[in-house]
C-alpha cells in the first residue's frame, strides 16, 4: 500500500487552545492532512489507550493512517496503521520484530548514519529533524538543510521533515524532494486548523507537484 | 505451565544501594526468588529495553520467569515470560489480545470488583495490594486483609499480595492462602539480598507448606 506522507500531523495537546484533540484532528482531516501521529507523554497507558481509540475513530472516518509515537503496545492494541520511534525508543529492528511486516514503522533520525541504520533495520519511512528550533521539542538537535539533502540522496525510503516547518518554509522542503512535512504547531496551534492545513498543503504541493501520485 | 509465585521480586532501582540491578536480581535468584518483575518509570523506552535484555540474561540463567510492568511492547521485544498491568495501564482484555495466550498476564487489583473483572478479562494471576503503606508506591490504596481474604475466596487464579510485605508479616499472607509475596524493599533494599530472600521464603513456606507443589 502506498501512503501519502505529504501533510503529516503530529499531535501535541499542550499546543492546543480550546478544542479537543479529536476536534482538531477532524479539522486537519477536512483541510487535507494525509496522516496523523499521536504523540503523548506524561499520561498513563490507560489514558493513552483510550485517547488513541477516540482519535482512531476520526482517522478511520477520513481514511487516514494513524501512527502511534513510541508505544508499540498502544499501536498494537488499537490496531493503528503504524508506529513511530525515536532514537531513545525501542530499537528499530526489535520494533519491527514485534509489529511484523503489516504495520508501518517510522523512525526519527538526525543524520545520515542514523538514517542508513534505520533503513537497514526495516523502517518504512524516516522522520528527519528538527529542521528548525521548535517549542514542542526544545531539546531537539537541529539538522542542517545540507544534511537533509544528503539523507534524501542516500535513502530510498519516504522522508518527512519535521521541526519548525510552516507554510513560509514549506516550499524549501518540497524542493529538496522530501515526501512530506510533519508538523505540530503549524496546524494544531492555529486558530483555524482546517485553513492552516489547506495552506500548508498548497505551499507544499505547489512545488512538489506530487509526481509519484 | 505451572508457575511458582511464592517469592515474586519487583524491582525498583531507586531503592537499591550500591549494587547494579542485575547483581541484585542474581542475589535474589540465589536466595530462592521464584519470579521477577521489572518495573521501571521515568526512563526512555530504549533504556528500558536494554535493561530488560540484561535482566533477562540473569533470569534465564536461573530459570526464572521475567515479567515486565506496564510496557507490553518491551515484554514482547525481549521475549519476556509475561507482562503485569495496573488499573491505569492498557486494559486487561486489550493487553490479552496483543500478547496472545502464550504470555503471562498479571493484573493489579485492590478490590473484589477489579479482581473479578481482571479474571473475566483473561488475567493469569492477580497482584493484590497495597497491603500496607509502602515507600515504593506512596499513592497506593491500602487493601484491608479482609478484602484480600474475600478476593481469595472468590477468585480461582493465583494471587500474590504486594505492598509492605516482609518476613515479619509474611506468614499472615501464607495463612490466607495467597500463592505468593510480591516484594520490593524486603529484598532489594536489604544489605544482604540473598539472605533476605532466603528468610522471606522460609517465613512464607513454613506456613503455606506449598501444598500444590
Amino acid at each position: 500500500m502506498a501512503y501519502d506522507y505529504s501533510i503529516y500531523l503530529v499531535t501535541d495537546r499542550s499546543s492546543m487552545s480550546t478544542m479537543t484533540l479529536c476536534e482538531a484532528v477532524e479539522q486537519a482531516a477536512l483541510g487535507g492532512c494525509t496522516m496523523v501521529q499521536l504523540r503523548e507523554n506524561g499520561i498513563s497507558s490507560s489514558e493513552f489507550y483510550y485517547l488513541a481509540k477516540e482519535v482512531k475513530k476520526i482517522t478511520d472516518r477520513y481514511g487516514l493512517p494513524l501512527i502511534i509515537n513510541n508505544r508499540i503496545d498502544i499501536a498494537l492494541s488499537v490496531d493503528a496503521a503504524g508506529v513511530h520511534i525515536g532514537q531513545k525508543d525501542i530499537p528499530a529492528d526489535a520494533a519491527r520484530k514485534v509489529i511484523g511486516q503489516g504495520m508501518l514503522l517510522g523512525v526519527s533520525v538526525s543524520d545520515l548514519q542514523e538514517a542508513l541504520r534505520a533503513q537497514e533495520a526495516g523502517a518504512d519511512y524516516l522522520g528527519v529533524g528538527a529542521m528548525f528550533p521548535t517549542k514542542t521539542k526544545k531539546d531537539a538537535k537541529i539538522v542542517p538543510m545540507e544534511i537533509l539533502c544528503t539523507i534524501r540522496q542516500n535513502i530510498r525510503l519516504p522522508i518527512v521533515a519535521i521541526g519548525g516547518i510552516n507554510r513560509e518554509n514549506a516550499a524549501r522542503f518540497a524542493e529538496l524532494g522530501v515526501d512530506g512535512l510533519a508538523v505540530v504547531s503549524a496546524i494544531i496551534a492555529q486558530p483555524d486548523i482546517r485553513r492552516a492545513t489547506e495552506e500548508l498543503k498548497r505551499a507544499f504541493d505547489s512545488v512538489s507537484g506530487k509526481p509519484e501520485a
